[in-house]
């Protein structure tokens, strides 16, 4: 398995999920190679190739399947019809299942899917029209949660309105939406799960810290009481078992009144997931690699507790990335830098990140201090 | 200095170290380029470019410097004189300076230097004729250490030999070694020395195992004395205060009877250094990128004790690389598995390491033991 033969692992999207993935791929022996519409993505540098592409080009992806042995994505745009029919052609597999990506693509029926398995999650309904969406706000309250079906990520496509006026002023038509009541949570967590080929396995329950719908700092362990963490543990696992095909999945989820309400699901490595980089005995990358390729999955049980924070752009408008700040990160004993290699930065993009794991007894608290004065201190102004 | 204007760094050598370098490049946004007359060498798929060319071919130098902000090696065979020239013509700094690469390069001079500089090395006198061998026999006694001044790495060019007649079988022409007194060593250990732009910092002292010359296991920090680590320490302070240019060094010693004497200087990232990737906050391969591009250096402090055993080729003669025994090192919590990607396993050629981390409160012997175990199911047979 390891060799002559080491698998090639063709990754839809190359962004900075696709160039972690190749990071992590290296020490193993798996090749990867990317594809997106970007020249020189930010996976270019450490992937053995990256071919240029829209992410439902046929003509790319099976471009992409002629080299690999498995088919994978790392972002939600990857296309589900194109990916299934191109895997069918080609005989390349690809994981997760574009059913799931198709599934966890439309916020709705994912939400009606995980409803139908009992899996705990805010009470929705699906807006077409105004009167659905007057009912909804009768039914759900002011202001609910008005989500587009499709296409939304880190809170694009989702607004909390209060009114059928100001969802038509931030959606216009109003179709093609989910409705759902807003949680007065306590806490915003998350479980990185991995579904193998013959086992899943789940990392251990996050703290996340959310400002206008983006991440800015994930603490793990979490911070939840012991019973709250087992029940979202256990909801988690049974997210996993409704899911079909192997890889790592993002499983947000609303700890509200010691309570578990799952929010949403990637179909990939996510976000929330980076501190497992330094954080786990096997990063969230890793893991995603060798449940594509059908090797065993390794423990994700946390080496130390460790805390990740998001560098965004703190621009106004888009201007080449030049980030001050480093030195300070670079001198900080148990502080990682993670640069994504993006030539631009714009109003609040992902940009990198820092994680950072105890040098002595350090509680989450204080590392969640440090990261932030450190991230606090990066600027590309 | 992160973004727009990132660095990058020419590596001159794509082998492992090359590929361990841009596994460690591309968090820190730092762009690799190696150049290697082998194509498609390890460091390939991680890399941004490989470049085709001899070690001391001036063409292959100078394409390497047109694309690079800073030129490093990763193997002694690079060639000082050209280096030197290159760097001077296209203003390209290499580090660690071609000074060092030759000295280091050179057992004679290397000794010399250490011991004109106070810095306690073995008893040795250089070897030009048969003469001279039988005194440096009569005087540092049967057998004793006998190497070839310059080629040598991974104890080739190193015999025992005990007369003159062994000395020219395993040697040929008696002219170009340097003897030294054979070291009834309780104890080989190592120290990673870095030198960055405006301060140097020293790993803990590991402790090293070798078989037939080749090391198998480093063990980190080592089981020596207080007292013997903190001389080691020491001794390596020395030693890099010596070396011209920034960069990693591997700085190889014996302890004996409570004593530290210096074997070899490395003026790369070194086997025995391995370990630091997941037992380090810095690894030294991050450090190595750091001090080359003038950045500050990291903390070399462990974040917890550490085993690296080494995956040799463990064949009769040449074979395509297919390794057995994968799957029981990925389901072990706390091993890393880093793959090399060579083709080919040769006999005892260096084809990866596992890297043995506590999962519990683990011993350095428990982990010893762990690794070896995992180590010795890998098989290449």
């Amino acid at each position: 398995m390891i060799g002559e033969g080491s698998p090639t692992v063709g990754v839809v999207g190359g962004g900075q999920l696709g160039r972690m993935l190749a990071e992590a791929a290296a020490p193993l022996g798996i090749d990867v190679i990317v594809a997106d519409p970007t020249p020189d993505p930010p996976a270019a540098p450490v992937a053995r190739d990256a071919l240029v592409g829209d992410f439902d080009d046929q003509d790319t992806l099976r471009s992409l399947a002629a080299r690999a042995d498995y088919l994978t994505y790392e972002i939600e745009l990857a296309d589900p019809d194109r990916l299934a029919a191109v895997s069918a052609e080609s005989g390349v597999p690809v994981h997760p299942s574009p059913d799931t990506l198709r599934m966890t693509g439309d916020k709705l029926t994912e939400k009606q899917r995980l409803a139908a398995d009992g899996i705990p999650v805010p009470d929705f309904r699906p807006i077409d029209n105004a009167t659905q969406l007057e009912a909804a706000l009768d039914a759900l309250g002011r202001p609910l949660m008005l989500k587009a079906r499709a296409g939304g990520y880190d809170g694009r496509g989702n607004a909390p309105v209060a009114s059928v006026e100001a969802a038509r002023d931030r959606f216009g038509n109003l179709d093609g939406l989910v409705a759902e009541r807003m949680i007065d949570f306590d806490r915003e967590v998350s479980v990185i799960g991995v579904v193998g080929e013959d086992s899943t396995t789940t990392f251990p329950v996050v703290e996340n810290v959310h400002e206008t719908e983006i991440l800015r700092e994930t603490i793990a362990p979490t911070r939840s009481s012991l019973r709250v963490t087992d029940r979202a543990t256990t909801v988690a696992e049974t997210v996993l078992s409704v899911l079909d095909g192997r890889g790592v999945f993002g499983i947000e989820l609303f700890e509200a009144s010691g309570d578990i309400l799952v929010n949403e699901i990637a179909p990939r490595p996510h976000n929330s997931g980076h501190y497992s980089i330094e954080g786990a005995h096997t990063s969230q990358f890793e893991q995603h690699l060798r449940a594509v390729v059908g090797w065993p999955l390794g423990s994700p049980e946390l080496r130390d507790p460790v805390v990740m924070a998001n560098i965004l752009g703190d621009v106004e408008e888009p201007r080449p990335a030049r980030l001050s700040g480093v030195p300070r990160v670079l001198e900080t004993a148990g502080a990682h830098l993670h640069w994504y290699g993006k030539r631009e930065a714009r109003p609040l993009r992902k940009m990198g990140h820092v994680t950072v794991v105890p040098t002595e007894d350090d509680s989450r608290d204080t590392l969640l201090s440090r990261a932030r004065t450190l991230r606090d201190h990066l600027t590309f102004t």
